[in-house]
């Protein structure tokens, strides 16, 4: 059933008019399905660049975005709609028990959910084992510019997930997997110290502008249901939860009072509500807790911290790891992929890659195989702190134990000294970590350790991962990934200004810095730059070296074959000087 | 004639009584140096913690720094007095001229220069291989806390370097080499676009305050020669150079004019001034030019883009290269350092390990054996631009072909699509390429590429290479490196919020994103943080666990020994809950 590849078209239907940067969708090879990028046009009779584009439709947040994927989902066949759970103030918390309602209930269209009908596992994965080129993969394949039966391969290996819940048909399919791009979430939502549901999604839609690829909603605060509502209908990326923590709310943040019931109930509301992946922490099992007891950070997951305190309140096993079947089975009829939760990840440089970690992974590794058996996409958390030297160990052991799931890792930072700068030394790592093999990478704000992100962190923190991620593609030499770099250098060396703005991951921040300096429209388009000044300028020095060498037909192979010493002599005789003043 | 180690000692002279970072000295082991440190005081009966301190004495601009060394270097009796060069107004450029004299005359002493004895050379390099163990070698023993003999032997064998020009005795003694604390330079320097004298200064003591270990001057506009007189009188740090900008300046800024004498006299004259390193591209021979006419960004140095201008523009070799060993005479008599420049390096992920770059290498691997014949210290600058997986390529080299002599990094940058975070992109190079043995990093500021850095960038700079340089003493295993973040951690477990500010690389921006959050003064002693709110807190969650095994006697090792389902029965059996419900 696979097809043939769907390589970039050159054809592209301009739906922006935004001069230099604007939107355009390329139609996919087998069935034209319009899928986003966004083009960069060029000076100089250079070509167009296109990039990868997260950004999405664009709505009004309360209408939410078109349900993309909805047709995609019924012509399957395979889902039902049905009656939901029933909503419950509690759902939003103490505040809206209090208040009778929530504090901005959703405004738009409200669908009756969808679920696999009976027996069926209406997973990308369940697809692609059974060798079906769903749409979602196709739009994936032009996306990645790569065949679609490389998709598909992946993810039937489990070396690949595609994070699209039946429940949110809005967002635009990707794919998290060595084999392609490394991927950035970022991570939102309100806690105690409060923050507007309207806030929470001009993050999201922040997050989304600058290229953050998954966004998890980690509101702890009122409203929870309900926020979350507002995040799903607007997001164009999958988005991601930990339902513990809502769970625990319901149980008035009492952690001994958690159930398997209460939590099942959590992951119902949120499978229906279309959450893509889920963060469970069922490797952190009862005998794993005292590894931790000698550590100097302990355990510093929020969620592995939450279940170890419930293990050790009741002395039995984790319940998420003994209703793990459970959860499979639930997963399957939504398409709700696992991400396996590193409760007992390292919180500093000293307890990187210790017996607690080993263990847990293990666990990891053992959950991942069950969750294939059942047809759920899974990948696989990963620190934290590692220090560089253990940073490859860490890949390597995830991918060989868990056979090669997805690994999505928190950083890590290579550093405990910098508090403040935290997005750079967990990009130290990040970079590393991609590099070797992680598929995505959760995004670090400058306020890690301190506080609450703001939108200028959460901009801080996306760009900051997407340069880690496209460093680590670099260094992958992945197809495409250095033509960016070549296409930006090369506007650099010729003094295209506008054009090294445009191509850059942040334009606006580039142009700022630019014109600090040199404010002056002209400079824009001068053929020098304010560190050197006009005076000299070594571009247009070396600009002067490779006409010199064009206009004499020496080139640098010439160079090398007839020897070093020959070009010298030559250069003597050539006689005339090419050495040009600046001005 | 090597003495006994000088590890750290545990008396310290309080010179200053700020509360919670002071600066101390420890006397060195052998002579009683007062070395200096900054000291962090911390809270619940934790010892003090020391860390390597480069913000010198502290001085009015005016008057400049006492000078530290001027005893050591007169003890030596190597050195004369001597009528130095004569000072002229084309030194500070043509505004001087016009003007009659510089637009602020150094205020402070004027010391007539030093230089070594007739057939004297100077250097610690000398003395090292020697067998004399130095003042400055005492010194930086204590710095770096290891045996002074490692710091003479690596010295002696060109591995290692401490750059102290005998007409610098401000400067307080420091290392550079792979077997010692990973060094940062700040660059500072007026331009075309201009600054005042004062302000350098300012930027120096700014660099200095935040961990810069050495600084150059890379001052292109008026007033260059009484610019580095201030600087380099204010200067607790090794000051490097580079003089063929000054010495463009002296024939206005025409390459071609330039010539062996004019550059002569402007070594002399920094020599004279106590420039510690200079910038020598001897490695831009004629013949490699035409190896970087194909590259996407030729020629980026701006020193590399002058030499390869006055090669074509006179159809001859390199003068730095024909008349090195002269360079070898005079930095022999002052003790000023190489660093010998790589003019070929690439501007570009693409121009990466080309043969423009490794044929320049192989000159310098030349150049320094040329050095060493002379006792004069070199160390050899690298790139740049590299993708990760080129990087540890490119420090092996270097290592190899240069038999050790430290490697000095700008960056490199990882990717190229980052202009306005090149800070970041390349303190992921920075911080890898250190881990490989790295001797030092030159910093790059977020303006890298765009503009000239501010006092903000400079700081930004710093930190973020000192963080870099911090994660690769860690990799590498550096004794007491980890120290630091254990402090740190452990006091982030401990919810010691004022320790973990006093220990961070930079107190005031943890303390204000902290603050941001949760500005009570109260939060700063809380058991909690603002990410969690007091609700569920993970740190407080395992210090509870920690609380439970430590009272029954489990230990991480005690689990890993009894086996793990033999632990998991006996919390069973244990009995009562232990998680105590957060208020």
């Amino acid at each position: 059933m696979s097809e043939t590849a769907t390589p970039m078209t050159t054809t592209a239907i301009t739906d922006s008019q935004a001069p230099a940067r604007r939107k355009v969708h390329v139609p996919s090879a087998a069935n034209g399905i319009p899928v986003p990028f966004t083009e960069v046009t060029l000076s100089g009779g250079n070509p167009p660049f296109r990039l990868y584009d997260t950004s999405g439709p664009g709505s009004e947040p309360e209408a939410g975005l078109p349900p993309l994927r909805a047709e995609w989902i019924a012509a399957r066949g395979d889902v039902e709609t049905y009656v939901g759970r029933e909503r419950r103030l509690e759902d939003d918390g103490r505040s809206a028990q209090r208040r009778g309602a929530a504090s901005e209930e959703w405004r738009g269209e409200a669908r009756a959910p969808l679920r696999g009908k009976d027996g069926q596992r209406v997973t990308q994965m369940a697809y692609a084992r059974a060798g079906i080129v769903t749409r979602e993969m196709e739009f994936v394949a032009t996306r990645e510019r790569c065949d679609v039966e490389l998709v598909r391969s992946e993810v039937a290996a489990g070396r690949a997930i595609i994070p699209n819940n039946v429940n949110h048909p809005e967002s635009e399919p990707m794919v998290i997997g060595r084999a392609f791009l490394v991927k950035v979430n970022a991570n939102i939502g309100n806690s105690a110290v409060t923050s507007s549901i309207a806030e929470e999604v001009e993050k999201l839609t922040w997050a989304t502008r600058w290229g953050a690829d998954t966004v998890m909603d980690l509101s702890t605060g009122d409203d929870i249901h309900t926020t979350r509502e507002w995040i799903v209908r607007n997001s164009p990326v999958p988005i991601g939860t930990v339902p513990i923590y809502q769970a625990l709310e319901k149980v008035d943040g009492d952690a001994s009072r958690l159930s398997w019931e209460v939590f099942r109930d959590t992951v119902i509301e949120q499978c229906e509500q279309g959450v893509d992946y889920m963060t469970i922490h069922a490797g952190v099992l009862l005998r794993y807790v005292p590894l931790t007891a000698e550590r100097i950070t302990g355990i510093v997951s929020r969620g592995g911290s939450i279940m170890a305190g419930w293990c050790l309140a009741h002395h039995e096993e984790n319940f998420l790891y003994t209703h793990f079947d459970e959860l499979c089975e639930i997963f399957a009829r939504y398409d709700v992929a696992f991400s396996l939760g590193d409760g007992l990840r390292p919180g500093c440089t000293a307890d990187a890659n210790d017996e607690a970690q080993l263990s847990e992974l293990r666990t990891l590794a053992e959950l991942t195989s069950r969750a294939w058996e059942f047809d759920v996409q899974v990948m696989v958390e990963g620190p934290g702190h590692v220090p560089l030297d253990l940073v490859k160990e860490n890949v390597d052991l995830q991918q060989d134990w868990c056979q090669g799931a997805p690994f999505y890792t928190l950083g890590p930072l290579a550093t405990d000294v910098a508090p403040g700068y935290d997005h750079i030394t967990s990009a130290i790592g990040a970079s590393h970590v991609a590099w070797h093999g992680t598929a995505m990478l959760c995004y670090v704000t400058p306020k890690e350790h301190l506080g609450l992100p703001n939108r200028d962190d959460v901009k801080t923190g996306v760009i900051t991962y997407k340069l880690a991620a496209h460093a680590a593609d670099v260094a992958k030499r992945h197809p495409y990934a250095r033509d960016w770099d070549d296409a930006l250098s090369k506007a650099r060396f010729e003094f295209r200004w506008e054009d090294q703005f445009n191509l850059s991951l942040d334009p606006d921040t580039a142009r700022a810095f630019h014109d600090e300096t040199l404010p002056a429209e002209p400079a824009k388009t001068a053929h020098f730059c304010s560190m050197c000044g006009p005076k000299f300028c070594s571009m247009r020095i070396s600009q002067d070296v490779r006409r010199y060498a064009a206009e004499r037909g020496l080139t640098a192979d010439g160079a090398a074959r007839e020897g070093m010493a020959d070009k010298s002599r030559e250069f003597v005789e050539l006689g005339a000087s090419v050495y040009v003043q600046a001005p």
